[in-house]
């Protein structure tokens, strides 16, 4: 678990799209976030108040989150230098880069010397159970994709503030490293050694509240060669009592596989809901997440339109019209 | 890879069923074993000649592997002992168990001092890619499981054997520890990271002949929750042009897991059969291995029979009956 709240660190983020991280957290979860760091010459702005390190000391910031993709995998001398004084006035710093913190020995030094905490969100911090199977109380949803990266963290993000806004229980259960510097805890689920993958997933959905909703980060797709075996382990661990199929309209091939078409919406139903079913068998597709992001308004609102009456589902595009339907059809199911 | 020949060691095996890994071993790849070391006590004999170390040594051997279940998980001051000497005189020592040979600190020391290897079959020893789904030369083989433990090691050997007898260009691919054991080389499947489960598999069974049969070990079921994320790894990383359906029959819950119902072939079929397709579109489901251990004589042969009636593929125990009828389904296919 990170400590809250953040500052969050662009570092020289060349544009807007390498600080994707920052920008989540100050989508999603504003209030962990004081402000933002930026180096001279960082081309990106996720509109938070710029701070120095005292200022956001004192404005209550507990860790430096680096919000900001690194280039080439290595981190600059430039960002050392800054987490480094950062360690030393006493903030704990997280991070997703590949290049993990832990394994560079100044930042380590620096940590020891401070107490402070260097967390490396891609690498699990807890030994994960076997899973057991255990039916668990409380209700829970995941978001299944026709690919990786077709919007299943976004759309269970945006579930889950339309559920708080209605004062209804509800939490996001992150899965890979954005979703849980966002929220501040989770599973690398990728990172987890195959045997206990099921078991990780029902550690991070324990028993609830009978009207609490668990909304699990997906990971991901069943039609994906390279990562089915980690989406398996979601619906098997998860045991989740409705599903929504997330898709995006205009990929041509599973992304990094040239040669593989992507599923049809009905082939990704009739394929995920029996295997859910061994775990729940209550299970039920309730909504379809389309990210229409590389469409017209017009070309969006036909696509969505005709795709809900064709599958017979409520179809939205979250960003876009919002996750309303979708949490309607999850209370009704 | 682990170098052959071995010394089977059976240390003090209370029975039979505790030297299951040297019994494969002995069964499977007489060739690859001289003999066998037991202690004062041993209740088991895997039918080679009893050897010291130095008989052993002169008969060639070149591995001491640990062919017996420790209880306890520890391993005992008497196995300790035979190890350190094995490694003085030469051998390198091969261990599926759960305790690790390199934490401890005694037989890394004599290991080191020898230049001798320790070989924890258990834990990766190679960094295995991410998968790319390539369509890679060469046929390959999987067994598919209701359940886990319900026969898909011994159905793999059993088919590589009538292979081999057959002059067939062969291989059976390990993916568990006990089958790394048997064939020296192999992935420990249940120990990789998520992201390189399909990767691994892969890397497991490479190009080769296109008349060349790769036995690929199963692993879990995609029924059993707790390891159903290996099962879909394997069958996307594996591309296998024939799945054989294992089973069984007389098992009344998913091993591990009492309040969850074994599936019907009939499900097994329906559910892998697709999922193989998305990695290899000629995928079939050519035939139906059966455990019939725990029938008698005649209970066993129709339960044989009907099956073969009721799903219209060849059904064999390979143990009572031979695997030479998978085989043959597999060069008609």
């Amino acid at each position: 678990m990170i400590q809250t709240p953040y500052l969050l660190f662009l570092g020289d983020a060349p544009d807007q799209l390498a600080a994707k991280v920052a920008q989540g957290i100050a989508d999603w979860r504003p209030d962990n976030a004081v402000g933002q760091f930026r180096l001279p010459g960082c081309g990106a702005d996720v509109g938070l108040s710029d701070m120095t390190l005292d200022e956001a000391k004192a404005a209550g910031a507990k860790t430096l989150v680096i919000g900001v993709a690194n280039r080439g995998g290595v981190i600059s001398e430039s960002w050392k230098d800054v987490i480094v004084e950062a360690l030393s006035k006493g903030f704990d710093v997280a991070s997703g880069l590949h290049t993990l913190l832990r394994n560079d020995k100044a930042l380590v030094r620096a940590a020891e010397e401070q107490g402070q905490k260097l967390h490396d969100v891609r690498i699990p911090s807890t030994p994960y159970p076997i899973a057991d199977g255990r039916k668990r109380s409380g209700k829970r949803v995941l978001g299944i994709g026709t690919d990786c990266s077709v919007g299943k963290m976004y759309t269970g993000l945006a579930m889950d503030a339309v559920m708080k806004e209605r004062g209804m229980k509800s939490s996001f259960r992150a899965t890979g490293q954005t979703g849980i510097l966002i929220t501040g805890e989770g599973v690398p689920l990728d990172a987890v050694v195959a045997d206990f993958m099921a078991g990780a997933v029902e550690y991070l959905t324990p028993d609830n509240d009978d009207d609490h909703w668990d909304h699990i980060e997906g990971q991901g797709s069943l039609f994906h060669v390279s990562y089915s075996g980690v989406t398996m382990a979601l619906i098997h661990g998860g045991q989740p009592d409705a599903l929504v199929l997330c898709h995006e309209p205009t990929r041509t091939h599973m992304r990094g596989l040239p040669n593989y078409d992507l599923p049809t919406l009905e082939a990704l139903r009739d394929t995920a809901l029996p295997l859910a079913r061994v775990a729940n068998p209550d299970c039920r597709v309730v909504g379809i997440s389309v990210n229409t992001k590389a469409l017209g308004e017009d070309e969006a609102r036909r696509y969505l339109e005709e795709t809900e009456a064709r599958m017979g589902l409520p179809t939205v595009d979250p960003y876009r019209i919002g996750a309303e339907r979708l949490v309607d059809a999850l209370v009704q199911a």
